[in-house]
């Protein structure tokens, strides 16, 4: 089953169909990855959007339907539906076949959907770390996993051949694999997503409420670097309110290393301590090398949003 | 002097050469707004490498020659060496010319440059909303200011005429022209540029000193949203350390407004709040969408860094 020249699965049911749903639908039609690939939406108007897109052979608005016989399921909605839809799909999985997702968080996912699993089905828990500040099946595209990497926490007494399987569905996508386990996974998450997405929403927020500043200004000269915060702060709100109240203790033991920090520098602004800051500044340079270095980010300055014509 | 065939000025000093003071040469050279392009700088190292690059008409390690006749000096360099080049320049300046300056705050450049500006010399500080994380005279270019906002911080009693010859060269080199006072434009500062550097310097650091998540791993999944901070903490140690030590009172502000209100988001976090925060981050996206309409970033997901083929 794992030869490049035919399909890795006989049907893939996508439950959920925004920009991770379909960009992984994209991304699996680029290579063949399935010879079916269903779609779940409890929204019609998404289903609508979907269908004109074409990036699925069935679309549905009921569970039951969309995972018939599918050899991998993932459920791909906000981490907070997970629950609900565990309890409702388990009963029509097939025997052998595969329950992945594609949530930002892990622990919160093995306690919501762990207990509906049925007898017989692989329950492999993952997380593509990509994505864009877009939302909704229109916003999806094929190479949004090229490069990228995708964290797999299956649980200990996890089926390997299954494990395998899924490694090799991640990468014939375009994603480079790891494995590691759940409590690791979001504690590492916390620091490289999610209390960056935090201080983003935050920094906005903060720029937003001001009397002394008007909005106006804050738009006008955003290119002074706030600019870049408001991208993430402009990801999708739903999931990103999950991800908060599902990585709670991840994110607050993050967020309290953050705030210690940032007290040392704004003391250290206080008291005119230049040295400290330099040593700071110059440090955090070597950190986004070896993001180029690692292939992780583009090397042009700004992001290569100004086009040096030179 | 303000027609577009001819140049603005007979001799432009800059006074620095970085990524700032080459770019302006590059710009200015792009429309010819100046018959003669003089460069000054106290390391021979960066002289040899502006001179292969060739975007100066003369190059100078002493300011007396650098500045000798020219109608136009801008000072280039990290705020902090202000004061002293001020003091060294200012008998050499020629009456009616205009001293100028494109540093990230204003109320200590009034402060340190002020006490030393002859009679005769108009005094008009400046400041461009550009730059890239890059620095050096290599990473210049001419493009860098176009579309961009400069801020002029004209004393009360400047002479409106060389206000506006100042803002005819700022808007020839491709920038759109704003006015505004010093204080202002320092409070302005500190919520669009200064406290965003603070904060991604500060999380880039934090990243970097856990002892749970290794640095290898925060490079690897920086995608999740981390990387876009280290291009920001990427930028130059010197420059920043000058920003933050001399735009004290503006930043402790803002970030003392940014910690209230991250306080609120943390606790949010921990009481299970979701509305609170669905609130915040629905709130946040619309802001995004100003900036990209302003023209002050691009609408492309990722920044364009994700080329979308399909």
């Amino acid at each position: 089953m794992t030869e490049n020249s035919r399909p890795l699965f006989r049907k893939v049911a996508l439950i959920g169909i925004g920009l991770i749903g379909s960009s992984l639908a994209y991304a699996m039609r680029r290579v063949g990855l399935a010879a079916h690939i269903s779609g779940y939406t409890h929204r019609a108007e998404t289903l609508e959007k979907a269908k004109s897109l074409g990036f699925a052979d069935t679309l549905h608005l009921e569970l039951a339907s969309a995972v018939n016989d599918a050899d991998l399921v993932v459920l791909a909605t906000p981490v907070g539906a997970f629950g609900e839809l565990a309890r409702e799909l388990a009963p029509h999985l097939k025997r052998g076949s595969i329950l992945s997702d594609v949530g930002s968080v892990k622990m919160a996912v093995v306690r919501d959907v762990g207990p509906f699993v049925p007898e017989g089905v692989h329950f492999i828990p993952a997380h593509p770390i990509a994505g864009t500040e877009q939302s909704g099946p229109e916003a999806g595209f094929a190479e949004l996993f090229d490069g990228r990497w995708c964290i797999l926490t299956p649980l200990p007494d996890a089926d390997s051949a299954a494990v395998n399987i899924l490694k090799t569905f991640w990468q014939r996508c375009g994603s480079q694999v790891e494995t590691m386990d759940a409590k690791h996974h979001d504690l590492v998450l916390a620091i490289t997503s999610h209390v960056p997405h935090l201080i983003a929403y935050n920094i906005v927020g903060t720029a937003d409420d001001l009397e002394t500043v008007t909005q106006g200004e804050v738009i006008k000269y955003s290119a002074g670097g706030f600019r870049d915060f408001t991208r993430i702060a402009a990801s999708d709100p739903v999931m990103w309110r999950d991800v908060f109240l599902n990585n709670r203790d991840a994110v607050l033991e993050m967020l309290g290393r953050f705030n210690e920090d940032l007290s040392a520098l704004q003391r250290a602004i206080r008291w005119g301590d230049g040295d400290m800051l330099l040593t700071l500044f110059s440090r955090t340079r070597a950190i986004r090398r070896s993001i180029v270095d690692a292939g992780q980010d583009i090397g042009e300055p700004n992001f290569g949003r100004t086009r040096i014509k030179r």
